[in-house]
């Protein structure tokens, strides 16, 4: 029989009080992400969502949407669940990612779930799942896990 | 001492003579590539080169490029890259990929130059690496190493 | 307000009957992870547990377990998860995997859990964890992410 | 016709003048990769390699060496190619690594070659290949990726 033993989810408490502005205010400044038609529609501490509805000029060569458009918003999903974390002066940068799609991008609208798995001074951890909605049922379609690492003191990297 | 002995480079050889023309068709089809203002600028056997100037819409909040639409250039070339050596009738879907990023993607225009490692049946491993140019230099700016899954006998994914 | 729709989670049915048997049978031959000390503790339909316990001659160059035990425990687990799916005379290899660690090894024992994400014919995802355990807590040490491929016709890589 | 600018290397400078010195001495503290059979056999600015020769103690159930033995022996070889570069009282951590696994992991020998792509403050980006070598020929078997990280004071991964 399987130990009952559970791992503890971690304790996610944001250093900067107004991590939601914040971040709302650094996604604003986004021209990538607008320009494809995402939306920030959730932000909670080591937590984000983006949505996507799905646009002609989103696809690929068999009409999904491309493999790098939903990789490009699980991304800014992970740097801002991460962002919201961070100290108020600290810029977010992308170390790695890695995306395994289980399933063709084809759907109404996407939806970019994002949590921090481990929340470090310099180096955090995340995981985001894209999910494609349609005619009223979900569908993992893609998982992303990035390591994100904390800037401070690069006028390139502040918000 | 180390020895000598050094891997040897597979053979890539292109089961379909028409591979250029078969790859430039389906590369006209992608809406998200040509949103983005990337060209495709070389297919050779297991080989393929994208460049992308630089422009305001595809940066994220520091003024960056994205590393998403770096990854969506990467993800294409491997694509292609894989593209190069199946059969006529192959559709190419991403089973998966990792990019690790380098530098910020700062740069007059990007290069995205992709080679296959290794190309089975189904599964065919590629490696691929953005290059930032500015005033006459180059800069790895980030890597890409993507498994392709060559799909037969389904319309959905055939060019 | 997050939209109540959840993805579904995938059915995952057994091919072979005798999956439970061909995968004891299978473990049994693996000599790296029996010198590990390493015991396959459940197997179910696309969920395999493999447990460890610590052991000095794990251990990295701090004292903790070796990353690459921990990776290899995690693959064997993805390998075999894959494996309860697939038909009774087919061989599983790894195409990829990527593992993030978020702690130290430092522990009694280690239970690694994978869990098949998608299995498609070909082609199967499996997700597993990495848990530390001691003085009665568990925690997360690391995840893994990994392709596996069904791999029919090969003598070399049959049960 | 292909743009000849090619990217520059980076430049490696070992801040620890005893940095091999140091390298060595660590690795001899290496149970898990003793046990293994393996051997530091090269060690540079950025660059170290491993060799292993074939044992049946490392395979897995088809006969080939183990896949988590491979990763294994990669990821040491990029966690000191990592550490050459780092000050002489830091201590280096695996973040994360992906492996892709390009054949079965068969021959007489196998070496392990990590090279740094890009070496920061904290974080530093190594690349590796396995390569297999039987009858006087080589071929490569996996690669790595390896996202490393220094550790300064904390005694608990200090060397």
């Amino acid at each position: 029989m399987p130990d009952p033993i559970l791992p503890e989810p971690p304790r996610l408490v944001p250093a900067d009080p107004d991590y939601e502005a914040r971040v709302r205010a650094s996604y604003a400044r986004q021209r990538f992400m607008a320009g494809m038609g995402a939306a920030l529609t959730r932000v909670a501490p080591g937590e984000v969502e983006i949505e996507l509805p799905f646009d002609e000029s989103l696809t690929q060569q068999h009409g999904f949407v491309h493999g790098g458009a939903i990789a490009s918003a699980l991304d800014t999903a992970c740097g801002f669940a991460a962002s919201t974390l961070m100290p108020a002066d600290a810029g977010v940068l992308t170390v790695e990612f890695k995306t395994n799609f289980m399933a063709p991008a084809l759907g109404e609208r996407f939806r970019f779930a994002a949590h921090v798995r481990r929340a470090g001074r310099t180096v955090t951890f995340v995981e985001a799942e894209a999910i494609a909605l349609a005619q009223g049922r979900a569908r993992t379609i893609a998982t992303m896990q990035a390591t994100m690492m904390t800037v401070l003191g690069r006028d390139d990297v502040r918000h």
